[in-house]
């Protein structure tokens, strides 16, 4: 899930006076506004833009996926708020199958994708959230205009980005409120970084939630683009405390379709029922054709695995030979569990950029724009520092379709021929060749 | 739009404290739970329920617009949060050809509903809601959800349920507050009854909006279902303070689909463009498949027209033949204009229901349902005083396709043939003369 804009705000010359809620005041479209109004302009000047900035899987829609659809297009009614129960029952089949957890059907919601859901969450819930720094770019604004209060718990590099059991327990004593009605957001496979959690670290975590009680949402929209199918939800280790986040939007390719899921243990059912009737005020129930075309997705059939098989090789061939540029051409990045996005750090040039007036990771994404053409997000938008010199790629500028056909004519044990990535992804490599040759020499790369 | 609802809120044994939003704490799931778990459970014990709770349109989606979402299954991207283009230019044209009004379609927003596009407009906006009694069940929880206070405008039968342009002026002046910033909400044709608006009595309204500066929210999902097909906009009069809420819930039977829209003036377009803000950090945007369909059936080619035009013809011989079975029954009630519900008053039996202990709606409605299998919504539920023995029925309890195809074999001039409604809609009918006999005779009706 990731914001999605367009326009700027064009303001009419006899706006009336509205009296606007002070939480919601000023709040831009999205945080990727600004960057893709830049690139529409470049764009109309007739210079190529690599695309990397909006996080939107580049596979289609797997076929007996969209043929469900079809099928059931003439569905009218308006479906239980919580969703339709097969499909509740198939996405708790789903986690049984992969997550080795239990899920009652009716300890499940159904939503117009997981953001609206964490939205739900955070108006339902009355207590603070604490987020991982770097974290996705919505879950900050949402607890904003909500009025509640947010903790940022910094991550470096070392930790490969991750919040640390120990480094919970000590924000937790730093507020002196061991009883504090608490949420935890972790997010593995990660946007922006796509690195994930070992088994032991998410013991660790499990283990702190367990002793303050405090509720994870386990946002694992990602799980299924683990590399590895070696997915790890932290659910296994804190049950009675965690909710998982999961839907179509990444794994499925449908992240216009809009469908999330809340997986709820059933200690929670509380929660889930209050969230599930103020649901029932808001967005009613999601579409209906949608949800009979996800139970085919979340069953899990054999052509929806091969299409996971096959996205998978190709998504991890293409972040290792990405990495391997950037780590050649001096750029710090870490080598990603899974998804499709590397979060890179420019620091070591912090020194030669400034000679050129790029002090700040705004700074240089606007200028990487302007004199590269590639367009990706600067670490400020997902929580870092905003003088820190990170910012995210988000691979996804080549045909999905195309690469997904090919690849479906290679034995699903053998590796990828060797020009692959340079034939189906060749925009992805030339923008990261581009940003290495960029911070080299500091010049203008056309 | 209405509450859909299913299980009853069942809690775990080992339920953790959870820390929850007092404005959300104990809602019900909507506000007909409990009617329809009672209808369950006398289905299950096998008796004949007449299902007129929940006002769900009786009638398929048009074919031409199932066929454009099948066409469109494949759709995957996530469109601009205010909707795709093509379609918000198909609303405007829809505005523009239906009520005469002129939206840029820069200025309308598709949502997920426009029950999501009303929470959405409750949380931006910054002021008091005013609505008139009777009116929807959903606005008020919204408000309460929301922390927005709700005055009550109680209008009567005499102005058959209408606020009119003296009674929010009085209402204003009451408050010796002339300044506040105020949404007023307006539904016409009505839900709960089916009632519309004059000219004059728009032009008057709008006069005093002007005055104060309020801002109409012109609730007008079932204007296509006017059965003149002569539905009129208070936008026509007060354009610049009036926003147009429409969908394809009702008129195209596409509630199940979930989209709403949104049409503002172009002097609210920075309260049109915070909600957008907002929109992109909850919903993202409204699936891609059902935008697509969406353009079709705003674009009401002839197909779509004569859709309507038979609609429309079925509805007003059905509701006519139920207002003069129940006037005849002694029953007070007003013709409506449009839409396919009827708000009853039974006070006339005020003192035969006392005998058997029902002294308010909701008594009413369980013992109707009890004694007669007929399940309604008592006035309480649409913001009625409770002890007032009014109820809303929805006359949707027969088969719309079928009586479609038939009304299809017959030429567009001529009127239905005489058996027509006893034959389609019979479980309606038996319905209502079931009321008839109840209030009579005071008896069981079996």
């Amino acid at each position: 899930m990731e914001n999605v804009k367009n326009e700027p705000m064009v303001i009419d010359q006899n706006e009336l006076h509205v009296s606007l809620n002070l939480n919601v005041r000023g709040i831009k479209q999205s945080a990727t506004l600004e960057i893709n109004e830049r690139t529409k302009k470049l764009e109309q000047q007739g210079k190529k833009v690599f695309r990397m900035g909006l996080g939107q899987s580049p596979f289609p829609v797997p076929n007996q996926v969209v043929d469900a659809l079809k099928i059931n297009a003439y569905r009218k009614e308006y479906l239980d708020v919580k969703g339709l129960l097969a499909l509740r029952r198939s996405v708790a089949g789903f986690h049984e199958g992969k997550d080795l957890t239990v899920f009652d059907p009716n300890h499940i919601l159904i939503g117009p994708g997981s953001k609206a859901l964490m939205f739900l969450l955070m108006l339902t819930f009355y207590g603070e959230i604490i987020l991982p720094s770097p974290s996705w770019v919505s879950y900050h604004p949402q607890a904003k205009i909500l009025g509640r209060p947010v903790t940022f718990i910094t991550t470096t590099a070392k930790t490969k980005w991750k919040i640390m059991a120990a480094d919970l327990e000590k924000k937790i004593h730093e507020q002196n409120d061991h009883n504090r009605p608490r949420i935890v957001v972790l997010n593995y496979p990660a946007n922006p970084d796509g690195l994930t959690y070992s088994e032991v670290e998410l013991r660790e975590l499990a283990e702190v939630g367990r002793k303050y009680n405090v509720i994870f949402l386990s946002d694992e929209i990602y799980g299924m683009l683990h590399f590895e199918g070696q997915h790890l939800s932290i659910a296994r280790y804190y049950p009675e405390g965690t909710i998982i986040s999961s839907g179509l939007s990444k794994w499925c390719g449908a992240g216009g379709w809009r469908l999330g899921t809340f997986s709820f243990p059933s200690n929670l059912s509380r929660l889930m029922e209050t969230m599930s009737a103020v649901a029932s005020e808001t967005y009613t129930s999601v579409s209906a054709p949608i949800q009979y075309a996800a139970i085919r997705a979340f069953e899990c059939g054999i052509n929806v695995e091969r299409y996971l098989w096959r996205v998978r090789k190709i998504l991890k061939a293409l972040v290792e030979r990405c990495v391997s540029i950037l780590r050649e051409g001096g750029v710090d990045v870490l080598m990603p569990d899974g998804a499709f996005y590397l979060f890179i750090d420019l620091s070591r040039f912090r020194d030669s950029f400034a000679t050129k007036g790029i002090n700040n990771g705004m700074e240089m994404c606007n200028r990487l724009l302007d004199e590269t053409g590639v367009a990706c997000l600067p670490g400020g938008y997902f929580n870092r520092p905003n003088d820190e010199l990170t910012a995210r790629l988000a691979l996804v500028n080549f045909d999905g379709a195309t690469a997904l056909a090919k690849v479906e004519t290679i034995a699903m044990d053998q590796p990828l021929p060797d020009q692959f990535i340079d034939f189906y992804c060749a925009d992805v490599l030339e923008a990261v060749h581009r940003i290495v040759k960029w911070c080299k020499t500091g010049s203008r790369v056309n």
